[in-house]
């Protein structure tokens, strides 16, 4: 038996209170990358964030509840609806909660989900609309505040670009406050979005300290691509050739650039301006 | 002579390689808020930080410099420059940093600077413009991007109304990227502001997600005061009924709201307008 049979054992319920017992520790091992990739699952804290997860149909592999909240209402239902979905829901202790968060005060509720991410088919397959393709984005936090910031304001989906940080980290998941389960994320090397580029029918339009045109002269329509560079070295020369439009954000102090996040979240508004209403 | 004299004493420069060296002791101490607030100090990481203070004519009292830094062009100079405004100068080995900065890989330049904050009087000193004021802000992080999204926005200042997040904490100076020297800062309680309320001639416009009106249906002018409520539970009934005008951003999606950081930037893009050319 492989040490995470547990884990494929949907549907059922166990109480864990030693950090060697080999869930658990397949669990914590979800914290690597290399893990993560290997089993294609990821760590998700909170119950708002398994509750959500579940209302959106997402895949629920594991729940980890901590034994003094099991009885809470809102635990209590969410862990009984990730059973029925076969999930396996293991009570545990605070030092095994603690263990698997790398948290002092961790969460009452750690989730084990499955990882979904597409390829370039995801945007003919997903709602007409924008989607953000961030090139090679290092931070996991400004990753996971954008995937909010696509939710909040409408876009179609988040791309991600060559080299990037894992979206499916525990910080980048925890940044999106939930909307991870709400937007849907693809990736792709440069080559690929150079080819799929070609025959894509929508707007381009690419941020660029360089850019020559004002962010607010563009008449937008969608669907579009909006692509944004990464936090130190801006869009890759490939990528901003491949661009219909650069624009820049005009500013007006001593800062050198804005933060990625922040830009994403300006220039996301923008070009949905016409789309927007209270 | 007290554990700190080393810090009083200017333009000095000296070797340590002990984590037991009192200086090193108080700046370590400066990770905490309480020691923070009774020296009047705080530390900020990075050469380029230190530069930018420099550049700022802020008050820089001491730079630790790595060993194997010290040689490099650009620190040398701004360790030059720092030593000749009087700061004490430490040269110190990669354990010292480490420990001073909690972080496994640290920066090559720690600085310690003062800590300059105004109360509402500062509003009224600085240039006219519009104030961020945020209450209640809790995340660093949060707090640290909005500064810098002030000086790339051409904001005034960041006041920071009620018990908030300490902007003197590392992590959100870090997040300032430099900006933090640009950005005139001031702090006062609720009721203060709401007393300095009475007599500001500006507009007072706050984000409210209860907010009756399109934040783009505004005619803004400048000076202004863009209030912020915190990340969990807006701004307080008592600020919200300070404004002049409560707007919300138009959203589209299945998020709840914005992250703080991205609804100030989109808030102040939108205030800004007017005032924002390439
Ligand atoms: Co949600
Ligand atoms: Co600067």
């Amino acid at each position: 038996r492989p040490p995470n049979a547990d884990l494929q054992r949907a549907g059922a319920f166990k109480a864990v209170t030693s950090l060697a017992n080999p869930t658990i520790k397949e669990i914590r091992a979800l914290q690597l990358r290399k893990h993560r990739a290997e089993t294609g699952l990821f760590l998700g804290e909170g119950v708002k964030l398994a509750a959500d997860a579940l209302a959106a149909g997402w895949p629920v592999r594991t729940l980890v509840v901590a034994s003094d909240a099991i009885a809470h209402p809102f635990v209590a239902r969410t862990a009984a609806t990730a059973r029925a979905r076969g999930a396996l829901v293991i009570e545990a202790n605070e030092a095994v909660m603690a263990k698997i968060s790398r948290r002092d005060n961790p969460q009452t509720v750690i989730g084990v989900f499955e990882q979904h991410i597409g390829g370039l088919e995801a945007i003919a397959a997903a709602r007409p609309g924008i989607w953000i393709a961030l090139e090679a984005v290092r931070d996991p936090g400004n990753l996971g505040t954008i995937v909010r910031t696509a939710d909040a304001l409408g876009a179609a989906g988040v791309l991600l670009v060559g080299e990037t940080t894992d979206p499916f980290g525990l910080e980048a998941v925890r940044a999106t406050m939930g909307s991870f389960f709400h937007v849907p994320l693809a990736r792709a090397s440069v080559a690929e979005f150079l080819a799929w580029r070609k025959s894509y029918r929508g707007l381009v339009v690419g941020t660029h300290l360089a850019g020559a045109v004002d962010i607010r002269s563009v008449d937008y329509r969608e669907p579009a691509v909006l692509a944004m560079g990464n936090e130190q070295a801006g869009l890759s020369p490939e990528m901003a050739a491949a661009c219909d439009h650069l624009v820049k954000i005009p500013m007006a102090g001593q800062a050198d650039s804005l933060n990625l996040a922040i830009s994403t979240g300006i220039a996301l508004f923008e070009m949905r301006r016409g789309k927007l209403a209270l």
